[in-house]
């Protein structure tokens, strides 16, 4: 099974039915797509008259394309999906994107029925169809931006995988990881889910190497079993921020109708998707923000936060987002308070929220740094910093990295800036293992995120090693 | 008393007490300031031993200053803080920003007792103080940046005037307005509140022309009944947007020792926050987004929002938030939706949340938008894109405004994309009053806010034509 979602995601060539000259049609934007990643592979383009398209050589059909085709994107009326999808059978072809709406997710009872006769060609063909009704999906390592959007082409590559009933929702992730330069690795828009779910997609993922991290964004599912079976399997492995749509009942006839599947409850989807391990958002932003921290941090399960920080408004707005994510501002031992007493002077609140404002030189940052690190009382320390020409986040890189290595804890830097100023060194922090954030709620529900899959992975692995005791 | 607010924000001339020509000294951070707005009066810079600063003609005092002077700068050591205040005096000078810091902030109590040294001064001087521990502030129409930022010298003139208790949390609100292009007015930091607090100001700004909306920070007041009769006041005026810092029992502690003020229990302070007609909000990005539109549109009472996406997913979560904020998805009248189901075709959600993906044709998403403002069980408006190169929010601006200025009702357009595509076409739009956010949680939330105002108006206006009757 994992083989076919390989070549699926991994494909040596790629084929367009439906591709287009006419920049209005989708089918010009997936050529777009393809050209503007430089997917490595040949891309033969289908139109009926057309000799090349975007100048590569185009094919009247399938059949016509000389060599072996891996991946098919199919950008044509639904009313011609079902004989492209043939076609692509009859070619040998085993992976499809099938951007065509008009089938399960319609009012008209047509549109089901269509959807089931594109399963039973899929079924006969052993074919694998991510869609229909999807924007496509996009593989930033294997350079396979098989989407109707070419401004994917320059996501940078990461070990965040993305999988999403949701193509607004995909481009609402991406489109932030664009902005803020976090990597991914796959974006997945699964659409209809004519025969590729969750729940088939995530023992694949579990085994991915370019998969560190999962984003899995739902409405909701007919069958939902199936995916909590699967989340519970990657879940000791992975990490997987999950996200449900449609928690009001006033919203659930939205999402049924949308991609055609139930919503259900969202309080018993939440429930569940917890009991399997995921960790659950409540804002898209939140996705990628906790996404990224998993993906760089190794999560610990304590949820003791210490706060520095230069301003003391922020150090309170910090102090409250610990409390509303049900996190404990850790108590320093007396030790600490008292070595803390001697480094800091009298002018400041010496206590968790440290205000750093009146400690200026960088050897008693670095050593008010290493007193919080070291006391026990501690599992993560949040550090604020506004950009002003005497600060920048670059500046407090050497003493955290230092005390951070030292330590083993997770430290999260809080840098509000203009943009434009403090971004290369936000990359640089990145790059040691210090995620950033721009807020301070945002930094807080990161971190809230990290620490609970801590606490998963204490649960499920603590139970593995008592069962084989 | 307004008239010496006048003076402090509209200085005709100012001195540094404290200047210095050293990058790493406030003193030229604020000289910066002042150069980099262009202010256009004359700047005094006083140094003991250096003939110019910045190329700007220094003076050793205060006394040698050949003209008038309306407002001092003063970033000087705490110890030498009430000598300058006592030169400012004798030099007749009524306005001062004191950014010196070590007041009554700090935990010895010698800062307590230059605290009230220095109100002594002030109050034999007739003399109105911005902090002292304040960053300071900045008025961007009189092109005044008395501030140790000089960043703040490229923010966009505008109508929201920022009162902060925190100089942190000042800089993450205005760093937001020059991210995101939204002018502000002034920008004051209250510090320590030697003689200048929310209920001194609050008066003043109800008279501004320049201030047509207002954002408090706070985290604490000794006394907060002024406060709340100065919002009573002002609030059937103009709308003021609040938010308390210091919600939870572990950040009181904080908030206490911060500016030197009792944080109080925040569940009370925010009942008579908005008892007093403001408008309150629970995250920093929060206050500008609601500042936005209050200084944009007109504010409608009814709770009543209808959504309309091009993109399902995220009209979904749209309906989330609308619940999750306590207002109403609109039921669509039988005649609406009768209507809407012509316009529109069978394969999508006509009602509430319209689904637009398959009514590309301008036509068709003009007479949507037409129909839905008509319906009177529709208070407000929300449309989602994403963009795309076929959709950009630029795109629909024109039948959006028309039917919005037909209707009256307050439209709104969450459109997400990446940096540097869709700016201008921002601009554009909120130009034409109507606001444009990037989430649909900050859209929604903007959005209860006007609402939440329109019903303060509806209260305390009703209230006095009733007694007026």
């Amino acid at each position: 099974m994992n083989e076919s979602f390989r070549r699926l995601f991994y494909p040596r060539s790629v084929t367009v039915v439906g591709a287009s000259g006419n920049p209005l049609k989708m089918g010009h934007q997936c050529m777009l797509s393809l050209r503007e990643i430089g997917f490595p592979g040949p891309v033969y383009p289908i139109h009926p008259q057309e000799r090349e398209v975007l100048g590569i050589r185009a094919f009247p059909n399938l059949d016509q394309i000389p060599g072996e085709v891996d991946l098919a994107i199919l950008v044509v009326p639904a009313s011609e999906a079902i004989l492209a999808l043939e076609d692509c059978r009859r070619k040998g072809i085993q992976g499809a994107v099938v951007i065509t709406a008009g089938f399960r997710e319609i009012e008209d009872s047509k549109g089901e029925k269509l959807q089931k006769e594109m399963a039973a060609v899929a079924a006969r063909g052993g074919i694998r169809i991510i869609g229909p009704n999807t924007f496509g999906m996009v593989n930033v390592h294997a350079r396979l931006n098989a989407s109707f959007t070419p401004i994917f082409s320059r996501l940078k590559p990461g070990s965040i995988t993305v999988v999403s009933q949701s193509g607004g929702v995909s481009h609402l992730v991406a489109y932030q990881a664009l902005d803020e330069g976090v990597g991914l690795g796959k974006v997945i828009g699964l659409g209809n889910r004519c025969n590729v779910d969750f729940a088939d997609l995530l023992p694949y993922l579990a085994d991915d190497p370019e998969t560190r991290c999962i984003i899995l964004f739902m409405e909701g599912q007919d069958e939902p079993r199936p995916l909590f079976r699967a989340l519970k399997e990657i879940t000791p492995r992975k990490p997987v921020v999950a996200m449900k749509a449609g928690k009001y009942a006033v919203s659930l006839k939205a999402a049924q109708s949308h991609t055609g599947s139930l919503a259900g409850r969202s309080e018993i989807y939440e429930a569940a998707l917890r009991q399997a391990g995921a960790v659950v958002v409540q804002e898209p932003q939140e996705l990628l923000d906790v996404a990224k921290i998993l993906s760089m941090v190794t999560p610990s399960a304590g949820r003791n936060v210490a706060v520095m920080s230069f301003q003391a408004g922020p150090g309170i707005l910090l102090t409250d987002e610990v409390a509303r994510q049900g996190l404990t501002m850790a108590a320093f031992s007396s030790k600490t308070q008292g070595d803390l007493n001697r480094v800091l002077p009298p002018l400041t609140i010496r206590t968790n929220p440290v205000d750093m404002a009146f400690a200026r030189n960088e050897e008693a940052f670095e050593e008010t740094v290493r007193l919080i690190l070291s006391d026990e009382n501690v599992d993560a320390l949040v550090i604020f910093l506004l950009h002003h020409p005497f600060m920048t986040p670059g500046r407090i890189k050497s003493p955290v990295l230092r005390q951070k290595q030292r330590s083993g804890k997770p430290v999260l830097i809080c840098a509000n800036s203009p943009r434009g100023l403090i971004e290369k060194e936000v990359e640089e922090l990145e790059a040691s293992g210090i995620p950033v954030y721009s807020f301070p709620d945002r930094t807080i529900r990161a971190l809230a995120g990290l620490i609970r899959y801590g606490e998963v992975l204490r649960r499920t692995r603590g139970g593995a090693e008592r069962m084989t005791r």
